[in-house]
């Protein structure tokens, strides 16, 4: 305890036993975040919702001769005194979000305070992938030294490659060098060696080995997927994602090349912050196929422009001002080592090509993934997500672009927003006559209207566009996007941040107040859409086209986004609609493709290059395409796909 | 002082500042070593030559409230007393070698007591070598980046490389890649490329520079040596050696193997040794040249198998068993910074090919640099260290073999032997009549029988072999190595440890006492040059021959042998005195040639592999061979090129 001197005190959390100081006065939840502990936090800091209780363990303070917690803690407030009067049962507990930290504590945190699992919403399409992966192994008999032949264990070895295999040529790598001797003892001479690229042993195993892995990542602004394959069949054996752990430093890209820029030590920060988190989620994938972490011997990663710079911890300053250049474009293999990356010590990590601009690794992976280079018909694919992308065109010409979508589709700037999670709304349908919705909730299979305990916690990315557009279609929101404030409906409402939809009802939430959608949260929506449809606009005409073949929704949750909602919302131009699909998370996809096959991440590097990057900000009438495609679904386009499905000619007043 | 309680005490030396905790009663002398500081130390402990005293500053106490540095240390013994009584000037002195440390002190260590600086032995020979390095610099002026042409940076390099240079298909080193925009902008998009190999950009530096730096290293078991050269001259600009700081943990190959396979982190810590060792000594030779660490570029090792084994990180256990097997032959490329080296960071060591058994590659070293596989006359090459490697042959066939000679050349096992330093005997002649001897002394320019104040210390290598082969010429030793007892001489006396011959009287050295030759010293050289007799011998046997056409004598200290003194003695088979000569530290010149030209390191890797390794103590009459090998000069075998020279037909009673 003689840490208080200095004004910051030990905070320990059980059941993870995560600890550390912080500062006097800090509440006990952003003590958490600090602490890596993660923490439900539904009313935002306002005592009301009681998600963020937590137990203070005064046996903690008896160890050291302290009576009680008082002191250590802020008194109990009055908003605070109101939730406990109403949980009697709750006794010894504090709320995270108004309980200042003024001395040691030892702190538990209930299972049902613990933050629910994001659900994997990066998860891996199925696909037909060529196997052809850069890491191969082989089994060899080596023969054992004698005193009339004391050839070095190296020697031996690449000889047994050569007679058993044909394969000449190889070097091996400084880490796999030190143990050969004792794994070729282990193994009685008998030992499966790895060879990346045909070119280099990165791994020497005792005995016979068949099986190899690689981990294929994808790193979004937001949101960082994995996927764990086994390199002989291509078969896919677990996947798993995690938040972006760099979203401390800041939401979007831009802010984290300011933060990077700024701050000393900033790009450190954030690359320690994504290279562990990898490592972590490398091992719960690990965990998952029943391997172990080190038994991973080749590894694919994708990103955009400005995430490919951080996790390959180079100084993001030159992408950040004009004229915008990368470090580099082509692919790179870098030994996994070097970025600190803790698999298997000899294997490589192939960061795919970036593009231009802020199109990045990950679009790339959208290429490999979709293949619009070997196409007739004209696709544009969106990459959906904080930063949206965009290639348009087809094996006569392929375009590039990208724009700054914000957060909104991935539930922040959302009043209710909050991520795909349990007890997230995901899909929406509002009644044009009654404008009476009905809602689905992650983790219940029943529609709103036949279950009663919705349990709703939040809106998620597709539960946004979903009721967004539906409230477009039933009139509530007008085509500019204001709330029609004549309509005159009970769930129609003037709160305290302006007039709002009331989506869901207090008492099926779990929450304890009504889940409604404000005028805020639709402006935000048309800021991202608009972005987003003015880019794919202006692509066109760079073109010369006005007529899309077909639409390709990527991104992390373009699986779970309802193609018709989204057209009727005007996040693309017209397209016949069933031509219009998602592919999941072909970044992600692109990025296990590579992992699989190197023919296809030498295609990568070839189509990177290709594609001509246009900078759409700069283009003339970039902010009045912009403004006309804040309108549902667009102020003056027609949308003949949509005949029937949208209001026709409705006009604000 | 609160450490005392665990019974460690607090040892701070000035002016160095080294410091650290010792175990209670430990001399002062053995703390310095625990701590790296360099103490003289010439009577071995006995308390007389007074070389190692040290002051005590008792300030320090007193800050401590302590009154003096009583109980701190041992109370001052007879000896010291002794020594004190006739030197009342070094008031608050103590002498290293017997005071043990009971307390925290503060030790003062006058200039005079910091031991010389040894002597390099290791100087490299004047050689002419064809220069093409294996990194070679190339300015280049990039087109800088605007909005219209926003190509990353690296892509930029690689055009303008090849438009201004021609070159194609280059990769770039992860770290050299992380500081590239950095660089580019620093230096106005005028950058010099150091490229590795024609094949990777290893380092970028801003604007043109034009001379590149790489260092030679060759490990001895005793001695290592640094040569800095530039590397698009050849020029050498700087060299220095140092005590191999694995000294400590075994004086020999085995004594060095058995430490790693016995202790644990044995290999570890003579790793964390060498490497660190290698960083100091690469600081050295860059301030001696004027230039900073980080400007070195490229980097060649030589060392014998156990050393190659050690500096590489690789567990030595299985070269040190039988059937003796190394880890690898072949050359490696390893990243300077994987082995811990602190140099540019994306520069490479090329460890030179291993031979076999314990013939490493700094006999490689001696291979290229004497080039014995391109002529015609038959060549024995000696390299002579603590351990002896030997190769015998011509362009028709090339064998080699190795010895444990211990370290009796280095000056260690012989009662007065010290390494060559300042007050070494270096050379000694024996008037074969009155059997008076003259010597010369490291450090000063004249002859014993010149001038009064020799001040010498001991006898070091190449003494060791004059006075041996000197004492054998003048009938001091007979030809089995006993002792001729029956000799009545003033210096020829029998002492404590039995019979000796006094080399110099006391009032010549500076150490107080009469410098001897004993019996036991003779019995170590016979053992070391036996085997090297021997060994000699056996390959000729092997190859089919019984005369030399050329004998080279290679290693630390090889030129500063008397051939014919060597010869004398029998170090090796007869041959034309003429035809016997010493190339220096060749080991070290083909670490030099091989960092000077790629073509060499191929040439390296073919011979190594070219030469068959003769395991030698595995012949049926070896210990006949090396009991014969044991007289001098030989037990049998003629020397028709000493005819008149030594003693005929003298033998034994």
């Amino acid at each position: 305890m003689t840490e208080k001197a200095r004004n910051e005190h030990l905070v320990i959390f059980q059941p993870s036993g995560s600890r550390g100081y912080v500062g006097d006065g800090v509440t006990i939840v952003d003590a958490s975040r600090q602490l890596g502990v993660e923490l439900e936090s539904v009313c935002g800091g306002q005592a009301t919702c009681g998600k963020c209780k937590v137990r203070i363990e005064e046996g903690f303070f008896e160890r050291f001769g302290i009576e009680s917690s008082m002191g250590h803690l802020s008194p109990i407030e009055e908003r605070e005194k109101k939730f406990f009067e109403k949980h009697t049962e709750l006794k010894g507990y504090r709320l995270s979000c108004v309980t200042e930290i003024h001395g040691d504590v030892l702190i538990f945190v209930p299972e049902e305070s613990r933050k629910g699992k994001q659900v994997v919403r990066k998860a891996a399409t199925e696909r037909d992938i060529d196997v052809n992966p850069a890491v191969r192994k082989y089994y060899v008999e080596l023969v054992p030294a004698t005193l009339e032949d004391t050839t070095g264990d190296w020697e031996r070895l690449t000889e047994a490659l050569q007679e058993e295999h044909g394969i000449t040529g190889l070097t091996i790598d400084y880490l796999a060098l030190l143990s050969l001797q004792g794994i070729v003892r282990k193994g009685d001479w008998k030992v499966t060696v790895s060879v990346w690229m045909g070119k280099e042993v990165i791994a020497v195993d005792p005995g016979c080995v068949e099986e190899s892995y690689g981990v294929a990542v994808d790193v979004g602004t937001t949101t960082v997927a994995a996927y764990l394959c086994e390199l002989s069949s291509g078969k896919l054996l677990a996947s798993d994602s995690m938040m972006n752990p760099q979203v401390t430093y800041g939401e979007d890209v831009m802010s984290r090349i300011t933060y990077a820029m700024t701050q000393k030590g900033g790009l450190k920060k954030m690359n320690d912050a994504i290279i562990s988190g990898l490592n972590r989620l490398a091992g719960q994938v690990a965990v998952q196929a029943g391997i172990k972490r080190r038994d991973i011997v080749d590894w694919t990663i994708v990103g955009n422009t400005a995430m490919h710079h951080i996790y390959m911890n180079i100084y993001p300053e030159y992408i950040g001002k004009a004229p915008f250049p990368p470090a580099l474009h082509a692919s790179m293999d870098v030994k996994a080592r070097d970025m600190g990356l803790k698999i298997s010590p000899g294997a490589y990590v192939h960061a795919l090509p970036i593009e231009a601009g802020f199109v990045g690794a990950d679009n790339v992976g959208v290429l490999i993934a979709e293949e619009p280079y070997n196409r007739d018909d004209l696709m544009l694919v969106i990459d959906i997500g904080t930063n949206g992308e965009l290639v348009l065109g087809n094996k006569e010409k392929l375009i590039s672009s990208s724009c700054a979508t914000g957060p909104a589709f991935e539930g922040a700037h959302i009043k209710y927003g909050m991520r795909a999670a349990p007890g997230a709304i995901e899909k929406v349908q509002i009644d044009p006559e009654t404008k009476e919705p009905r809602y689905k909730v992650i983790g219940k299979d029943q529609w709103s209207d036949e279950l009663k305990e919705m349990g709703a916690r939040g809106i998620c990315g597709s539960g946004i566009i979903d009721v967004v557009a539906q409230m477009y279609v039933a009139g509530v929101i007008l085509k500019t996007g204001r709330m029609n404030i004549e309509l005159d409906h009970p769930r129609m409402r003037e709160g305290e941040d302006g007039w709002e939809y009331v989506l869901a009802w207090a008492d099926e939430t779990s929450i304890g107040q009504d889940i409604a959608i404000q005028q805020g949260d639709i402006r935000a929506v048309q800021l991202a859409k608009g972005a987003m449809y003015a880019a794919a606009k202006l692509m066109m005409r760079r073109l010369g086209i006005d007529k899309l073949d077909r639409v390709i929704l990527a991104g992390a949750f373009g699986s779970y986004i309802d193609s018709t909602q989204a057209m009727i919302m005007g996040l693309f131009p017209d397209c016949d609609l069933e031509k219009v699909y998602a592919v999941g998370n072909a970044a992600g996809d692109g990025a296990r493709i590579a992992l699989l096959n190197v023919k296809k991440r030498e295609e990568a590097n070839v189509y990177a290059r290709k594609v001509e990057y246009v900078e759409l900000t700069v283009e003339k009438d970039f902010e009045r395409q912009f403004a006309q495609a804040m309108y549902f679904p667009h102020m003056k386009d027609k949308f003949p796909h949509l005949d029937g499905l949208i209001p026709d000619g409705k006009k604000d007043k």
